[in-house]
């Protein structure tokens, strides 16, 4: 691994994750909108992981990861913890690779997230959330078993394969001005925000969070990491409880602000991309764009870039919500 | 105009429209779906006319239409009736050529259809269903204030630029066996047809029809116009009473099979649209797509295309019907 300085991820190993993402992830659309252009007076570019494979940008990291495993650890297999589209898109990945993975879930995750890791060809093994922790649980399996594991954010190849989402928008686009991207875990934008550095030193990468769930921004902004256990919000992919080791110092470093968003204002996003853009992004997804439509930075005349995450909505779910 | 044989619209018509509307309409984007071509066991490319300008392909006939008036008629002005994309389409290609446009809508129209074609800079008269016809009104205001009237598909000038649509498919991706297009009144179906006809004359051209409002299949099987006053379906793009003077004639010659689908049927295929390939589409462009998965034709192994014919959902009147 190439280090950045002090820090266990670099520019060189976006370009590498890039070189073996080539073919195999989607270079997903950038699209525009005039109507969006108008409402807040700048040039803005999405950049629609929503139609990466597996619906979202996890494909980027989990893929990465896994093509970075030497041939031993590969027939062994991989282990995660996770519910979400990480889970997914490491099953996703693990099939394309010929590698076992099994996928630790809380036994009352919806159905429908266990049956889409599953039908990637994942094992699932389910646990009780009031007897363990999912962390515990993993590391004891993964030791059993000789599993390596790959987390949903906090490891250097997952963030290097996710940076590869903004090193594509920039090489499409060209130097922008601001890129707002959604933040959970932190490894999309600290990936992002290692990619604009490299390709664009003037761009200001500035992260979005729930404000349910605002660890992140306070951690910024304090310099110490803050928790959030088990926030409240209807951006799934961001309830993570804390940027993580590897990642709360790149946000650190590279990330020029962040800033929160409340549930309505993030489903009025969510529905205005739905309805004008005409794409399904689902409620994570869309939290850039509502830390734009929010005036979360002031972008009047500038060229933005924002990073829409994912498009696994369950629009059942998303109807009684709205 | 050009005439193909005893018709009043040809290729070269269409091969026209694009000509006019190459930098002002978006080409469209082709979609593919692994999920799709595993279901059907085909190779199938979505032609998403949702991302057109204005929401439909309605654009493409609209603006044509409007470009092949000439000055004086430019100047006084265009009228049509219409509640739906036409009515949007015709106001925005009208924003763009400098021509006044007039809209005739029923006063119990939804409110965001008034809202929107008004947005795009129409003039919108509103009449009373139970004391007159949009067809009697319109007239009579056409003819006393000498307005050009553009109606929603029976127009050689908008079957030629809807046929623009099947053209830009073909040439992206080269001969299909299948191509799947919502009809309502046929000016999508009848310009796509005879585009098929001309660059890919093995492409069997099948149009899909709400069940409820059978008429354009029972017209194509018995060779005779039939109606439908008020059909009661979710494809409220798709509830003309009857094919039209022109695009009757080309349905029976281009076309190779009419067949319907239900409303469940449909719904069912736009949930699978918007959640499996995240694009967000009106129940009316999910018409094509319905047709495909109910297997309205046998398609295993083919190239099939289909015509995503508009985006302009209401996600809330949606989410009260799934």
């Amino acid at each position: 691994m190439s280090a950045d300085g002090d820090l266990p991820v670099g520019y060189a190993d976006v370009a590498a994750a890039a070189a073996r993402l080539a073919g195999v992830a989607h270079r997903t659309p950038v699209m525009t909108s005039r109507s969006v252009d108008a409402r807040v007076g700048a040039e803005v570019f999405f950049k629609c992981e929503s139609f990466q494979r597996a619906g979202a940008f996890k494909f980027r990291g989990a893929y990465n990861a896994l093509a970075r495993l030497d041939e031993a650890a590969r027939r062994r297999g991989v282990l995660t913890f996770s519910s979400g589209n990480h889970a997914q898109a490491l099953a996703l990945a693990g099939r394309l690779l010929g590698v076992r993975i099994v996928v630790v879930m809380p036994a009352d995750a919806p159905a429908v997230k266990l049956a889409a890791t599953r039908g990637y060809g994942a094992e699932v093994l389910t646990y009780d959330k009031d007897a363990t922790t999912r962390e515990a649980l993993g590391a004891r399996i993964a030791a059993e078993q000789g599993l390596a594991i790959v987390p949903p954010f906090d490891h250097p190849d997952v963030v290097a394969g996710q940076g590869t989402a903004a090193k594509e928008l920039l090489e499409e686009v060209g130097p922008l001005d601001w890129l707002f991207v959604p933040c959970g875990g932190g490894g999309l934008i600290s990936g992002c925000a290692l990619a604009a550095a490299a390709l664009a030193p003037g761009c200001r990468v500035i992260g979005i969070e729930p404000a349910a769930g605002d660890d992140a921004t306070r951690s910024f902004h304090t310099g110490t990491l803050q928790t959030c256990r088990n926030p409240e919000t209807v951006a799934d992919g961001a309830r993570t409880s804390s940027l993580g080791k590897i990642t709360f110092p790149l946000v650190l470093r590279y990330v020029h602000d962040m800033a929160t968003v409340t549930d309505p204002e993030l489903l009025r996003a969510m529905l205005y991309l739905w309805e004008r853009m005409k794409i399904v992004v689902e409620p994570t997804g869309a939290l850039g764009a509502a830390g734009l439509f929010e005036g979360k930075a002031e972008v009047r005349g500038a060229r933005v870039g924002v990073v829409v995450s994912g498009g696994n909505a369950d629009v059942a779910a998303i109807c009684r919500l709205l």
